[in-house]
């Protein structure tokens, strides 16, 4: 990880802050925040803008530069990573601690009288902006819209935004046309008396016509926006992404088809800015628009005509069809032939000295290559031995690689896009002797993974009702980890998706659990200089099959879908209940019959032996 | 439970809403919370306007009239009440449940165009108000405050408001002089850079001053306001309240002592209004009010001077200081020995088939009464036998009344004030053979009540993190309760206080827990028309000792105060964990030595013989 040395872009941002050809007062603050105009949260190279002017490159963070100080904030995930590239024109602030003041706060603290904060509007989420704003103006600051990027005009080899092409995603994949999925969103414009709705997140557009794109690394989506109407549906997107097939998919035969039938008007991705002004104007009803949206568009719609509130596509996403169930299935006993694969390989080659972090993580995007349907990973995998694997968010890197050896826990955290789903897996594993503390540590975070797994719960529960069962075991002996505990997963999407998700926090758009969604339980426990565990796998909320149902409510419970053995060698078996031990041997039962199965068909049969040992019976 | 007929006083409130004499304009709803102008949840019997309007007499619930309908909404603990209480006038709205409309979503779809919908403001805090008026807006309605009350104007035999004489509590009880409080709160003030507050909770003036009244039943509290800032202390109360040694203690001497000490100055209740709105005129820095107080008072307050955050005080009365805590650990010695008696009593006297819920909560009460320093019950006595047990804020009527048999279910949830302390203890008991079935559900929500009580959790963590623990063995079954786990109870205060509680809900005003605080652990499960089971007992935050203690987070515990054996005849000890049966062994352990002493000391000996039995080792 090397740090970068910020002072002359900063005193550039700075004499920008003072322009008043940019900006039309001088303003006292500027905030760069990690999204793109979409709120994503990875980012296109040409979206870096916080990574660009402060050197952090985690997923998560913002940015704020005044006349004399520049800091950043970060979450637990980060704080170690963060520390090591920020130089000395920084000041980390640690969200979550007790002692770190809000962004609010601080700037409360640092600007002048009346100060002018300022922020470029299509990076700000409304639900960002409007507790800020709020805030400062209370206390007799302003937060100000900065129409041309500060950092971009800095930003002298920035690279240029990415054009790749779409890929049409066939039903067999989907489950459902894009032209059912229109009805579906009509439908709920109906019963919110809405006219119209405009959809900014890339995830949500990409699932609703269909398409896959690879504007953002790991991510299957394209730059684009997307306004419904009951007579149109119009797509924002350079129109040099609209191949034949993609022409084709979306019926492109003009604003409304002869027969009756829906299809689709291109629009310059540009264009969007100014048709949502022009439909504001122009339409009596409501206009639909997340609080997720940026404040750049939201703000054209008058208050009158503007229904904020979370976006419906968001919550069809997130639960998953029958056909994009199966799919996840698929993708999941294909990733996990490569994940023992890859195991399997590393117990023989840690031996021989021979194994960095950067080598295992090539090594194991290699096994995933050849898996079928494979597309890209779905993440930077997270190679860590010993103490890098407390940065919770680690990448290995060319100076930060070490060696993999056998008396240290090795973590890794991976995941790939495959046509048919998405996947996200961590085994933390010791190929050596495990100190009995690690054990303990590694035993209280599978206590939390198998008590979040198999617990039941009715219909109406929400993520964050569940996320403390994850934490239980490590609490008991004054343990915890910084992080949420589980979030939700696309098919052949963002492996981040909303709106639900497992976290002690309480996130206002989150929907209940509900059959069909797909979330991570990822408990961890994490040592700063020393270790880090993590054990995470994917499932899928199912129907409980309960003795009673109060009231009808319904009950729901998890099935696992990655299937990888759980290093038994790292478990203290003393500390699980028997309950315990029987759910993680089922778990390995299954492993062992699932992709035992597909080890076989695959020919891979070395692995398979090695899948045979690793899912022995625990007890 | 009688049903009240409704009709001829809606059609006089009704004319009212249409009356120009007493609304500007012609209103289409008018809205009838439960509290009174401070928010309580309890009141005095001149404000209970819900109940004399709809017949509806539960302590939770929203009346809302419009030209030709009138709908009452309230949640689980109050359904089948509701049910029975209410006349063919009214639609009986349960919260909570999936397809039962908000108020908002009713309104919107019952209102004409352009709708007006009235609300006294005084009773609707800003929280209430904020969210309706918002959305009754965008729906092209208004919400309006309408000064007159119209419910008083049509009730004509409304009780006088009540005026009943205080009782200054010395610092044995306190721990705290009310000059060490106002001091902390100056701190607060300071930090928030605020020049003034305006406290309307009853139970925050009443802590902060040491001073109890007895203005609403059960609740120890006066009619009240109260402003701070950092040269004066103003109390609005009515001066015939302000006797010698009223006097005495607040050291009425003048606005400012000539010793520079701090002094308080009375001004009438009334006075509130026309003092804020000119405080909000002269002053030029921040004036600090809660969310929770009424729109009337905060809509005085311009907003840029306005700074609505929850009361310090609420935070601070919540963690009990050392001399509170051996109060209320004395209280429940007296009240356990109360309840042991009344246990011990019923259970010889139910076979000879004489007693009643009624006559045994008056037994109940008479024990109490006998105890050192009793001041009168913290709320209404729920004894109910059967099905009546499933009503969960049951109060037993003269028509209602059942004999308590031996061949049902007997809930008995109670409680007490005493000078020291408040008391609230629920125990479920059976005289005879209970089924299978409900020793399962007993046991379950045992199995809920001991892994909250015995749960280790990191100093961040809300309440709303641990309500699931409470409820995972019932869900397990597939069954579950409506309503919260648990509630903040007050020193010699109301036995439900706020900000902090466990429930499934978020509280925005909910803070942490903490060290010192005292919630209840109240799991239930109820089968409308069969029975009703709930164990509920007073718990205190305490600091656990951890074999670790990650980042110095530090780690609390609970430490049940409540001590009263659990029935262990309703308990099918195959359900229980090794360690849940520990923890029941050595809380009756403890029960017997605490109040085994309490009982010897009282020279009651047979009831000492009683808990000797009840609290034999399980397994």
């Amino acid at each position: 990880m090397t740090v970068k040395t910020t002072t002359a872009i900063l005193s550039k941002l700075r004499a920008l802050m003072k322009n008043i050809s940019y900006v039309n007062e001088p303003i006292h603050a500027y905030i760069i925040p990690t999204g793109d105009a979409h709120q994503s949260e990875y980012v296109a190279d040409c979206d870096t803008r916080r990574a660009y002017i402060s050197g952090f490159t985690g997923s998560a963070g913002t940015a704020i530069v005044t006349e004399s100080k520049a800091a950043l904030w970060t979450d637990g995930r980060y704080f170690l990573q963060a520390e090591k590239q920020l130089d000395s024109n920084w000041t980390l602030m640690k969200t979550g601690l007790k002692d770190t003041p809000t962004q609010a706060e601080w700037l409360v603290k640092e600007l002048p009288t009346e100060g002018r904060v300022g922020v470029d509007p299509f990076l700000f989420s409304v639900e960002q902006w409007k507790p800020l704003a709020k805030e400062l103006k209370s206390n007799g600051h302003s937060l100000v819209q900065v129409s041309q990027n500060l950092v971009d005009m800095v930003w002298e080899d920035r690279p240029p935004p990415p054009n790749n092409p779409l890929l049409v995603l066939a039903q067999e994949y989907t489950g459902q046309t894009w032209q059912e999925k229109v009805k579906r969103v009509r439908e709920k414009l109906h019963s919110k008396q809405a006219t119209a709705i405009a959809i900014t997140a890339l995830d949500e557009i990409a699932w609703l016509f269909n398409l896959r794109g690879s504007d953002i690394q790991y991510n299957p989506v394209f730059f684009s926006y997307s306004v419904i109407t009951f007579d149109g549906v119009y797509l924002f997107i350079d129109e040099s992404k609209v191949d034949k097939a993609v022409t084709q998919h979306l019926e492109l035969k003009g604003a409304v088809n002869s027969d009756g039938s829906l299809s689709v008007e291109i629009h310059p991705y540009e264009d969007m800015k100014s048709f949502v002004a022009c439909l504001a104007e122009t339409c009596d009803g409501k206009i639909w628009i997340s609080e997720k949206s940026s404040y750049a568009l939201v703000s054209l719609i008058p208050k009158l005509n503007r229904l904020t509130s979370p976006s419906p596509v968001a919550a069809f996403k997130a639960v998953k069809n029958d056909v994009e169930i199966q799919g996840m299935r698929r993708a999941h006993i294909k990733d996990a032939v490569a994940v023992c694969e890859f195991f399997h390989w590393l117990e023989k080659d840690v031996s021989h000295g021979t194994v960095t972090e950067v080598s295992a993580a090539d090594k194991l995007e290699g096994f995933r290559r050849q898996q079928e349907d494979f597309v890209s990973l779905s993440f930077d995998t997270i190679s860590s031995i010993g103490a890098d694997a407390a940065i919770i968010h680690y990448k290995p890197s060319a100076e930060s690689n070490k060696p993999i050896t056998s008396d240290q826990i090795y973590l890794c955290d991976s995941g790939a896009q495959y046509r048919d789903g998405t996947t996200d897996i961590t085994r933390t594993v010791h190929f050596g002797s495990p100190t009995k503390y690690e054990q303990e540590c590694f035993t209280r975070v599978l206590k939390g993974h198998i008590n979040l797994s198999r617990t039941v719960f009715p219909n109406d529960v929400k993520g964050h009702n569940l996320d403390t069962l994850a934490r239980l075991s490590l609490w008991e002996a004054g343990l915890d980890y910084l992080h949420g505990t589980g979030h939700g997963v696309g098919a052949f999407l963002n492996v981040h998706e909303g709106p639900c998700g497992i976290s002690p926090r309480v996130s206002l758009s989150e929907i209940p659990l509900e059959e069909g969604m797909i979330l991570s339980d990822e408990p961890g426990y994490y040592e700063d200089g020393k270790f880090g565990v993590r054990i995470e796998s994917l499932v899928l909320v199912v129907k409980a099959d309960t003795q009673y149902n109060f009231r009808k409510k319904g009950y729901l419970t998890f099935e696992p879908i990655t299937l990888v053995p759980i290093q038994t060698k790292l478990i203290d078996p003393s500390l699980l209940t028997e309950q315990e031990i029987d759910w993680l041997n089922e778990y390995h039962t299954r492993c062992r019959e699932v992709i035992g199965a597909e080890l076989k068909k695959q020919g891979k049969l070395k692995v398979l032996d090695w899948l045979i040992r690793e899912t022995e019976q625990l007890g």
